[in-house]
């Protein structure tokens, strides 16, 4: 029988308990998604009706399937689990994925279920995931176990955590279709009756296939344990963590959504931060973040040098820099020599960098190009991030150059924006990321991006 | 002669100082710009060479114009611009529009330029806007002076005043390119050698074309007049202001841009807070609070309900409702019965309302329809936010319920973003925004349009 973790994320056999023929059905969705994203292992369906499912089989009963699967993925009805979870058990089934909602999280009821499986856990020694769980995802294994219809997964190096059903469906699908990073492993907490993201934590901490952990948390379930493993993981991978229900309205809102009382927020936040976790606070950052760590290096430090195509944006955006802790450093004598060589005279430059300028007399590419090239040069600079200005009128560059000075500067990170047409900031993002360049579409995000990436390097080289 | 702002905004005709016919030139565009408006008065052209340009005659020289031409856009460089300026006082020419860069915020060589300048209006009474100044804008009048090629400027009733060029040009391109809202008016102040903010200000406090007021400020030229001017207008107009500079990064890189050294931070914070000036701190926002302005009603009070597809959303965008002063309150008991009406009974309901369980039993529209119904209904809601759920595989709804809503509730403002699938979100966005109803793309974003609004609200009710 497979490891603990393996089984969930490398099963060599998965059961689906609850199949259906019905499409948008969970029971059917989840099999579609398993074999979207090409499954290499053995695929057991049950359902008491028996006939076949997208061309494979039907068992009619657990009791029917061969002994020691590695995983079941149960999406029967609250009242029905526990039952299945036993039977699961006889058949020598070790691990579980848990979909149904109506436990702690609805009522009296459902806490009354919940307790009932946990004394299945004790009595049978089996590992589960959720129950309330949207389920997981592993795109090396080519595994999924969420029933929501995604598809095939994008691969990538970075893994989430959530407690929440909503990242493993919506926010994935959105991923998806809107972004071109892919993840390593998606971990759907659910109601933490049993694995939690304590032991998610650690698996991925030691996963080769994670170079870095995003975590959506309402609660954490055993925070000393918690304090533990995010200590020794921040020294070699950075982990970033959305902890939401820091205020008393989101409280509220987080008892009705996963059964979780939050812990009060300021004892929270200390624990993270002597953890070297690097908090976030808003949903959308979760993207973010995940798009940043997917595609560029921790920078050495916080100095930027950023060049935008307004004055305006220098100056709001270095406001901006103050704001989020990011340092904005004199440039070395050369590099203002060369800026100032490819400006026209009449422009004092200095970092940041008034680009515009330089493009508008030598053309956008040859101002952007020279000028980050200066840039990244300068040894008292960590990062770049440019604002592009796209307008057919001034002329649209290619965006080889952006791939180039980021594959020759690559322990800098390069972060894009836009100014201008909307249009061309959609094709320069559809060029340029599926390279490995992030960008964003808000000028301010590229430094909300950064100052991410800068507090993961710092808490990876704190003192012992 | 037309008074001091009609001849700006109202001019019945117009000179190009230093018009050229090669394309991409800026004394070639502003011509394109100002025909692509439409406009309808009398347009003459000056360049030495005379001749044809875009078949309009040109004159050779600024004596050989007509007298009492209402405006004069001089495009010459900045030494000659002030000989220019006396050529057009000598016709009778009592407003210009000073284009060229190169005055103060270059060197001591500009900034002596720009004093010839002063005392060419001391002497002549003239009246101008710039220098290094990228135009204005009055879609109202169809008329530009902007030498960037917009083309045809989208009218609409928020007005902006930007101490940058940046604003006329390509902000305003990526408005026109990935906005549905237009403009009333743009005054790009440039280096406000005579008309400044103040003045600006008092002008759109009394444009009946002027519903909101957004400006990008470096600096205040004349804090005493601001305070009396907008202390007045924003009983009755919202204003808006994005002060830049705010941090000594940001001052540093005021020099370069505008010549004007930012005054201290804190000092204008409590006096645009005295004037009931709402202030936002992202480049961003100008365009978020433009769009929000244009397009909802201002709330009665600071009180939201909101729809997600998702608890983790509910919990995250409530510490954010926290974070930015927005009340999140309990429901009147009618709505929580025809809230919980719709929702499967195992789903505790509330405000927030977690519209999935509703929307999946009873399909998409239906759910957030008749949740967004009920909630617009409540007495104790001013302002509703729904993050809606688009993927096919859910069903995408008709989007027109969305118009219906917020055309039956219009004191209360309907903001609205997604989670799912990119594509629907865009489609979504270009059906509900040209009938006027705003939405955006990050779901923290409405509860930043809707904190300004709120904020707006309680600036022109504040006691006297």
């Amino acid at each position: 029988m497979k490891g603990k973790f393996a089984a969930f994320f490398e099963p060599e056999s998965v059961a689906v308990i609850g199949a259906s023929g019905t499409p948008h059905k969970p029971g059917h969705d989840v099999i579609k998604n398993i074999l979207a994203n090409g499954y290499e292992g053995k695929l057991f369906l049950v359902n008491p009706k028996g006939g076949e499912i997208l061309g494979l089989p039907v068992h009619t009963s657990i009791a029917g399937l061969p002994l020691g699967i590695d995983l079941a993925i149960i999406l029967l009805s609250a009242k029905d689990t526990a039952g299945a979870l036993r039977e699961c058990a006889a058949r020598g089934i070790g691990h579980a994925v848990l979909s149904a909602g109506g436990f702690a999280e609805v009522d009296e009821r459902g806490a009354g279920i919940q307790e009932e499986i946990a004394r299945v856990l004790e009595d049978t020694g089996m590992r589960v995931l959720g129950p309330n769980t949207s389920g997981h995802a592993s795109t090396p294994h080519r595994f999924t176990s969420t029933f929501f219809p995604l598809g095939k997964i994008r691969p990538g190096k970075v893994s989430y955590v959530a407690q929440t059903g909503n990242f493993a469906t919506h926010t994935m699908k959105h991923i998806l279709t809107a972004e071109h990073f892919g993840v390593a492993r998606v971990i759907g907490l659910g109601n933490k009756i049993d694995i939690d993201e304590s032991e998610a934590l650690e698996y991925l901490a030691h996963d080769p296939e994670t170079t870095a952990i995003i975590m959506y948390l309402e609660s954490i379930k055993r925070p000393r344990r918690f304090l533990d493993v995010a200590r020794e993981v921040t020294r070699f991978k950075p982990v970033v963590v959305l902890k939401s229900g820091s205020t008393e309205a989101g409280r509220n809102a987080a008892v009705a959504h996963t059964a979780a009382m939050a812990a009060e927020d300021r004892l929270i936040d200390g624990l993270l931060r002597q953890a070297g976790v690097v908090r976030i606070w808003e949903y959308s950052h979760l993207i973010l973040a995940g798009k940043a760590l997917s595609m560029a290096a921790l920078p050495k430090g916080n100095r930027v040098s950023f060049l935008a195509p307004s004055g305006a944006m220098l100056v709001a955006l270095s406001d901006l820099c103050v704001r989020l802790g990011i340092e904005v450093p004199d440039f070395a004598p050369e590099t203002l020599r060369r800026i100032q060589e490819i400006s026209p005279p009449f422009i004092r430059m200095r970092n940041p960098v008034d680009i515009w300028a330089a493009a508008s007399v030598n053309g956008v590419e040859f101002g952007y190009r020279e000028g980050m090239e200066a840039v990244f040069r300068d040894p008292h600079i960590d990062a770049v991030v440019a604002i592009l200005m796209l307008t057919e009128d001034t002329g649209i560059p290619q965006f080889g150059f952006l791939v180039e000075l980021a594959g020759k500067y690559p322990e800098k990170p390069l972060l894009v924006s836009f100014s201008g047409d909307r249009r061309y900031e959609e094709e320069c993002k559809a060029f340029i990321e599926p390279l490995g360049v992030p960008s964003f579409p808000e000028i301010e995000q590229p430094f909300e991006a950064l100052s991410i990436l800068s507090r993961c390097a710092r808490a990876m080289n704190r003192p012992k």
